[in-house]
């Protein structure tokens, strides 16, 4: 768990400057994981004119950005060249209110707007730096493109309450890669940029600590590689893009226990060593119980006309949101049973049902024999089905609101309950909460003073998406690779 | 919100040692705060034999703990005199059982088992420090005494799912003291006792900041009084009962936002410094999401046969469990529109309805016409109603398992619904989150490593109550009392 050292310093206590004997290694930005905030750190701190050394603790670039789709949340300035290839002209605005709501009762309304201000501009840079998206948009909800193709409703745009604040816009953007996993392309894109602009990356290096000057200045890094402790100067400042800590049971436990719920943490190293050097220096990291979770259980999207109920038979979300917030509101439920209703016409096999697990629980010509197959109170399935059926005949959803599109009465039979329990399905998890920073990436401590030499992005941080409940696709890897540019350049343009 | 320096130390950042040019006072343990903890920490480490400085940020003894009933959670070990008298022979397992699962998915086990082996003992020291209980015994469900009487039900021990793992009995103890308010006269009692045993106690004397010498050992702090730094040599460590951050909204909104939708926040100074002045020296704080919050919906316990529905018309708690419980419930849920309804045979004016604005907001002959009056979905209260009297007259709660005790069909005109909107409604909260600490009291970093010289107890800490969805009455004065006596003790003990 820890990184203990005879030396005194650790991940939980600084180096002091004063007791570093020899530097090994000098440099201006010294950056810490090579995922897609430190890649995008190491491009714009490159590109600023800074030297930039980049410690990686594993043996190759990626990290846990190259686990995920690729997938970026962009729009606003009138929509994305995509956006409005599409039909869609997005405002900034717009997209400012939604990652506002999306941020949750403390969004970073500094970073929303920031981002929503210069997401087009982030788009292009991704472009500039070889990201090749096509020219393309899948109208039906999935969750991330089989194909090859760029745009897609990504987030809950669509669905109440967001609808509400701000008009609805796709604006998930997959690279061009045909099936899942663009992540790893999208990594290896920004990876050949780094190389290209001849940033020094070391491998299997990993920080152990940081050090300060005796004014509580970050001047530089403890890096434990080939069985040594190398002390490194950072002339300029130090940017911690370690990733989120889903991978430490123990800080799960102790932050987010009903993240733990979750049987399948997406994670490289995520151990919370990035959060924790930051808390070393008196960083202040906020919202540590929020995470993101879900379950794949759309497309086919005709699922979305079903309902979703726990294990007392009752609806409890609009199911037209973005699967990962029915996932998080499942999580905040005492019971482990969770089941999506379909009738013959709103019934599809989900698509990724194997990889979920998520199978039939109960099959049946009556929701009398649903409800009785899945031993569920009696009356209890057949009074949310009758009340919910009732409304929507009148396109109306008065408990969740969910869209008029996705409402029709589930009464054809054959009738089915899909299995989502908690205990046997895939239900995905990674943390959000970590430190605060400003949207320059500027650490903060607890009276909102920025450390001075420290900077910070990616899940390290809680970022754009910090509120489980708001997650959209995309968003963390807008945030890790937007805000991962901003600590880069503001780093670089440091004066020593 | 900070204490910034031209020192260069704050809550946020230690003074060194080496930085004091003259110690203005020396002691053995220093304590900061005087609430329950601090004056339980003070009476062990003065009656153990150490010089104890007492630092109080106020003008007067008592704390957020004075502000309290004065009931502490107490039992096991065959009962408290006052268990056995009313019938009740309690065991440590069921009370140790009962903590573990009120601690939630992070229950601290080797408190939960230190306290239930000892809470018969701890009964016996406050009844030595002079705390007077009555040998009485409310059997109705009460939030607290409006009489001088003393053991009531205090949490959800005959609710499910406690009720299931841990055999139910009474262990609130509230001390003899005429109506509510006992913990006034707790606290007057327990300063009583501070000022025999000579303790040195300094009011209006705020801790600043933490000293630390080279080996980072906590070896004082810097308290402000009488408008200066005062640098204080605490021989044998410092005591951190300083209370929780209720009253820093910033933080609140940093780490438990839901909270700050309950409009009644219960502290004195409850701003979060005890928890960052551990923080600043490597402290790791937990589960700072965690709170309390409560409506006294009831007494009188007839209402607990009525059900409570939210603004969907939808049921979310077996009502017999405790009041915080389903506040807890309550804030959790998206809407700000909650009901107890309840018929002619179950309704009875709610004892604090005026303290807590709970008023009628419906009443007619027909549930359909309180449905109307709510303006809630059309048939959603209807087929609530329907479907739990149709079981309650099995004597069954298939859904949420309320106790069969309380369990009766709502079929009586005239009908009611209590209004408790969060909005308007005075929903109470303090927060659960703080520092790690052993059962000693030694505070932990993130290693769980002990900070040599450190020690806190009450809500600086993460104790016994730590999740909300588990708080009982009396449980953080159980904390604070016990665990603040531990922490004396320990602290006295360390050789110098």
């Amino acid at each position: 768990m820890t990184e203990a050292s005879s030396a005194g310093y650790s991940r939980h206590r600084p180096c002091r400057a004063s007791d570093v004997a020899h530097w090994d290694l000098q440099t201006e930005v010294a950056i810490v994981g090579f995922g897609a905030a430190g890649a995008s750190a190491a491009i714009e701190a490159a590109n600023a004119g800074a030297k930039v050394t980049l410690f990686e603790a594993t043996s190759g670039h990626g990290g846990t950005s190259a686990l995920s789709g690729g997938e970026i949340y962009m729009g606003g300035n009138g929509g994305t060249p995509i956006q409005r290839s599409a039909g869609f002209t997005d405002s900034s605005d717009d997209l400012y209110e939604y990652l506002r709501m999306a941020g949750g009762p403390d969004a970073d309304a500094a970073k929303c707007r920031l981002y929503a201000d210069h997401s087009l501009a982030h788009f292009e840079w991704l472009v500039a730096q070889g990201v090749v998206y096509k020219n393309s948009f899948i109208p039906t909800r999935v969750v991330e493109p089989f194909t090859d193709d760029c745009l897609i409703w990504s987030g809950s745009e669509e669905a109440w309450p967001f609808c509400e604040s701000a008009k609805p816009c796709p604006r998930g953007h997959t690279p061009q890669w045909m099936g899942l996993g663009g992540g790893k392309y999208l990594m290896d894109v920004l990876a050949k940029r780094v190389a290209d602009l001849e940033v020094d990356v070391r491998f299997d290096a990993r920080a152990v600590a940081l050090i300060v000057d005796a004014s509580h200045c970050v001047v530089g890094l403890v890096i434990r590689s080939e069985g040594r402790d190398q002390f490194v100067r950072a002339m300029k400042g130090v940017i911690l893009c370690a990733g989120g800590f889903i991978m430490n049971r123990h800080l799960v436990q102790q932050h987010a226990p009903h993240l733990a719920r979750a049987n399948t943490p997406i994670g490289t190293v995520d151990d919370g060593s990035g959060i924790q050097l930051g808390q070393s220096v008196g960083a202040h990291a906020i919202h540590m119980n929020e995470g993101f979770v879900t379950l794949p259980w759309y497309p086919p999207e005709s699922l979305i006309k079903g309902i979703f109920i726990n294990e007392q038979g009752q609806r409890f979300i609009n199911e037209d949101c973005y699967h990962g917030r029915t996932a998080q509101m499942i999580l905040q439920q005492r019971g482990t049973r969770f089941y999506v209703l379909a009738d013959q016409e709103t019934y599809g096999e989900p698509e990724f049902g194997e990889f979920a697990k998520i199978g039939i629980g109960a099959a049946g010509d009556s929701w009398q024999e649903i409800e009785k197959e899945l031993e569920l109170p009696a009356g209890a399935l057949m009074a949310t089905v009758e009340l919910y059926n009732r409304h929507a005949a009148n396109g109306e959803d008065p408990l969740f609101r969910k869209g008029a599109k996705w409402l029709k009465p589930l009464n054809k039979p054959p009738f089915v309950a899909l299995d989502c329990r908690i205990d046997y399905c895939t239900y995905f998890t990674f943390t959000l909460g970590g430190l605060e920073t400003l949207p320059s990436g500027e650490v903060l401590d607890a009276s909102r003073e920025p450390i001075a030499g420290l900077y910070a992005a990616g899940r390290t941080t809680s970022g754009l998406p910090r509120w489980g409940a708001g997650y959209s696709s995309g968003m963390s890897l807008a945030d890790a690779t937007f805000f991962g540019r901003q600590a880069g350049l503001n780093a670089a343009q440091q004066r020593v």
